[in-house]
């Protein structure tokens, strides 16, 4: 199907982002939650939790589990969510007496929220790396052009002249600022979720925390001294900071289109788009859609920032809504880094009208 | 992929709207596309802007062509619209000499535009379709069980009692209304589109609206004077239909999820969620999952309102936010429908525990 | 204070509507509240719920009770609403033995629902004459220069010629379609609202709708066999045609913003604002703001749309979020209505340079 | 007037925050902008820029000058910002030869942006000692009564046994993290100022920076090495904040005010609202004015973050968008932690009804 342009077949190549779409397949989610069961098992039998021979039970089944990702709707339609069908197959993976080891002292938001975290991470690599990308091609574009003497213009009127210099640094600071912002941000989220059934990790007795750091180690996150099932002020300002980066590259898009009016001409676009009435066209459309996803990411940060309201120990509500606008959101940011280095590519300056 | 809930192969079950979704299969709108060039230039022939032939050459090959949309996907990243490359591949289908009259005086927005609008009128006879059924089922329940007393609640405190007659009220009220505003909604929006390159339908010269009004009677779609390439109020009041579906149906859940607590017991949901830690609980999944889709509609209409701002004769960019907006808001409709249908079904009165 | 520019002593000339702001006073609010129970008491007494005296004591001490707003804010702090102080007030003015029958069979939000619907009805005529000057402006507009070329402009491209009649047509036709839809809206919305502690006319037992209707013919309001204190649907199809009128006049500001650009110079607008560094700029003040003023009304929509989710027989949460957000929406189509009709008057087409 | 809640004169008591307000008005704004062109002036004389007595001149009429907010309203809406009548009238103020080297080399948003950050100081300040008060309110709560149990509730119903104390840190926490994040985010956006019409610094010469730095240390705010008048992602970010305040604080409001149901009575709220029809409730206004706040707060984010789409040197319109949304959020957050201190006063827990 094609509701998303993320995975409709001819939209999502102009609007999309495959990279970082892969982080968010079911296939991708499935995978991260076995490795949270394996990890989880392990570590618990280095606590002494359960027998390791449990745990190497429970690595092994979780290594040769074959889920076809649509055989669980059912369950996730009646469920909510999709642990108890996953971990009743694991177990059912599971020989005895190893099966009641299985996804022990942990509960469903600590499998779905681990998973997020793992594979949250691989996506901000992609996003740094892109934006490290999108820092050094301005530099290249201020050194080969820097000097190019432009139009400066405020309230969309002509003001004083500027260099292109000047103009470039408004593209490129901010996204320098959010580049520095990641660390932090990301070493505050991506840990391990293990709170068990109210979050509370009650049924892990003393040895929780030696348990939650094993996890961490084992799975590449952070460590936590408590599961945060219920507060959700770090997923959001992740999501904020996807926000962020596309709405940076919305201006950068719609500085490129008003440069880019044939009546202004301060920008020559190489490639771009035709039109079906007037093939003589050449359309910014990677600077309109630049514009596009900014106001869309605008747009879904709202419904992400209602999900703080987040009853009790945990809200099937508002933690459902994060499913429905976090994976896009990232996936616009990833598609507004990759649409902006095409797009930079493609600038051409009248002057000399030579690549960058 | 699954970056989106609605094509996501086990979350779609819980959040999406098979029949629904159904409209916006790229394979659906490529079909509704090629019925456009058909009946435009059928119109076309009979107004004596093309030869007879011409439009029989040009319904054959629609009729044959066969496109896989990932095909179209390279050509989409280029023009940020499908037509430059559909039209390119249905000419290249139709013999000389007609192959000229193929998109005759249309543009891509017209083609797009008008499959949308043959789309979204099945939409919109599903999603009526529901609301009917919704509306027999509360009154089903007000036959049967309408006379049960509960306490009232007013800021979240008992208050006085009430009837289920007048709680289901406060449910069924509003979907009537909305049910009631649809023909006048449907009626100004589902028209066909055609206006040309910058639509105003000059190369069509006088027999434009002759033209316009026979697409129309072919497509089963209204007709209008003018084309609204640029005026964009229909879409986005249609799209706030949908939205104050979904609240409306939000509002039922909630009040579902707030009876059914164990503390309050004034309704029992038949076939709740389980849990992983807690096999025994029975959670309302479905009233949950109408407070989320409220809340997802509610913060994606934003971004369908800021499309109003469309600048010039066709925006790339304000254009292009529908079609990241508009599927998923009729989705998350059709979805609260749905849930609301089968919760509806389950909903147990504790004096009696029957079924409705 | 000023937090916001809606009653901001500078910036309110800019973006705010005085018109329409009178609506929203507190000396309004009250002055509308005290005609409701006024009414509500003459409908009782003609119902021969209460005493004849006891109405017109009701009416006499309503006419004469003097409330400093600000006095009522510690009450408000306290119940969250304003009218168990407002009625002990009322009550306190009342000769004894007339004082019990204050307010009888109604409860806060019938109060505080009816005086909001006496003044949006005020605001609704407002925004139609405005909208109808504006249409007259367009025409005239059109009768003027209609004939003029413009460059059409797609994509932020060139296109084909078009006239300013073509032009002018994209900014009218949607306010004519908005004009149409709004006496079916407000019909629907403008209604009494009487329901008593759980919004069931409990209180006033068999001659509730009676009491109804003759409230409603006393304030002018239409009539309804129901309370909506927790289905709010009308309120939030109301909001979003404010909404939707801001909308629309963005798209006429941000396509006057373009057109006047210095390099395409389409338009020039008379008497353009001044900068303090460069007094010779004329900058399109008023075609920004009613750019600004669309974007604004398009994210404050999603927080209405956020209030359909109403708990229970009322709620706290949500209804107070209408307060918030439904009079800004009102403010700003007001002022996008004021500063549209200012700017069509400033137009001026270089060809010509004369007024309109 | 009273358009807003947070100018209402008894609305504000509710929802909100005199304190933050203040920051707001329009008399604080001419005396921070009176007080950057009076720091600009002894910076630039510094600087060797303009003559020592220039400076002089400058700051006695700058203290002098008295401006009557409502006085600047006509210019207002004819420039579209206050600086060019607000240095019409310094300069009037200020004796020849010294007139021309008032705002030299300034612009208005050096101006506006300035003066806003150093009232968002003001803000910051009031708002962390907020929440470093909250952060000790519930370290006091859990000292107090962290052992009493109470039942955790997942997707709204009854899961396992938790102490209050595990509750608490569900508040708090998120608090913690955001009190660790403003720093950061403070010491990134408070800073001067100061690119002249073009944002170049040109006017300046290579003296600006040493300029902006003089500018700095005088209005006590950090420095930079250029103007941010078109990059606005640190004021988005620091919206953001506010709405992520809100938001945590909603979380709170919506626990309390679920545990405060009469059917669950986990908790009592001493104090709590009466209604005009049931005086004997006690409803947990506190509780759902948090929610309300925190839903308010979400949608408006949205529009900030469309205000990143800021088109060259400076916008006109995304400007503006900023001024009717960032000190609504701003206010809310300040609402958000008066109203959750107090709630926090007001919560007595049943096995002991005492204060905390």
């Amino acid at each position: 199907m094609s509701v998303s342009v993320f995975e409709h077949p001819f939209l999502r190549s102009l609007l999309g982002d495959d990279a970082v779409a892969a982080a968010f397949t079911a296939k991708a989610d499935l995978a991260a939650m076995l490795r949270f069961e394996t990890a989880l098992a392990a570590a618990e039998a280095e606590a002494g939790l359960i027998p390791a021979a449990a745990a190497v039970a429970i690595a092994v089944a979780a290594e040769r589990l074959v889920i076809a990702p649509a055989e669980l709707a059912a369950a996730v339609a009646r469920d909510g969510v999709v642990i108890p069908e996953m971990v009743r197959r694991l177990r059912a993976a599971v020989d005895e007496p190893h099966r009641a080891f299985v996804h022990k002292g942990s509960t469903s938001q600590d499998v779905i929220d681990t998973s997020l975290f793992i594979r949250l991470k691989a996506v901000a690599e992609i996003l740094a790396a892109r934006i490290d990308a999108l820092m050094t091609g301005f530099d290249r574009l201020v050194a080969a052009h820097g000097g190019v003497m432009l139009t400066g213009h405020t309230r969309m009127q002509r003001a004083r002249p500027i260099t292109l210099a000047h103009k470039v640094a408004a593209w490129r600071e901010p996204l320098a600022r959010q580049q520095a912002r990641l660390p932090a941000l990301t070493e505050g989220l991506f840990r391990v979720q293990l709170g068990g059934a109210v979050g509370n990790r009650s049924e892990l007795g003393e040895g929780a925390q030696q348990v939650a750091d094993a996890v961490a180690a084992r799975l590449g996150l952070h460590t936590a001294p408590r599961a945060t099932h219920s507060d959700r002020d770090g997923i959001v300002v992740l999501g904020h900071w996807f926000t962020v980066v596309s709405g940076i590259l919305g201006k950068f898009g719609a500085d490129v289109a008003l440069m880019a009016q044939n009546e202004i001409g301060a920008v020559n676009i190489a490639g771009g788009g035709g039109s079906s009435a007037m093939p003589e066209k050449n359309n910014p459309v990677g600077a309109e859609i630049l514009v596009t996803l900014a106001r869309f990411t605008a747009a879904l940060q709202s419904g992400l920032d209602q999900a703080l309201v987040h009853e009790n120990e945990r809200s099937g509500a508002a933690w459902t809504l994060e499913w429905m606008i976090l994976p896009q959101l990232a996936v616009a940011a990833g598609a507004s880094t990759r649409t902006a280095l095409a797009l930079l590519d493609a600038l051409r300056f009248p002057q000399q009208d030579a690549a960058i």
